[in-house]
């Protein structure tokens, strides 16, 4: 199976935020994920990069206003 | 291996636009992607979705001025 790990990048580190991605989404400022067991999470932010033979999204908080 | 295929979304239709895609990144209006053997592209617009386990990913051209 090809889902994926998605982390958070906090200060410089990566901190895990969903395991077992399928589906990803970016919607205007947030990013939509699914898992494969189908829990749903919005994040707010944006993708920063994807690594498909590392199974790893790496996401990006939107800038604090 | 888990490299995924990119479609360019066209008129409603998938187009295969690179294969073997191990690398995406977004950069501003662009996409950047890199295939398992090195190829480089960058598309102009952004990515509509990733299906994991489908192993592609949809990209959406940037609206015309």
């Amino acid at each position: 199976m090809c889902d994926l790990n998605a982390y958070l990048l906090k200060e410089g580190k990566e901190e895990l935020f969903l395991e077992n991605v399928d589906v990803i989404r970016p919607e205007g400022d947030t990013v939509y994920l699914k898992s494969l067991f189908g829990e749903e999470r919005w994040f707010e932010g944006a993708i920063k990069e994807i690594l498909a033979i590392k199974r790893k999204i790496v996401l990006q908080p939107a800038p604090k206003h």
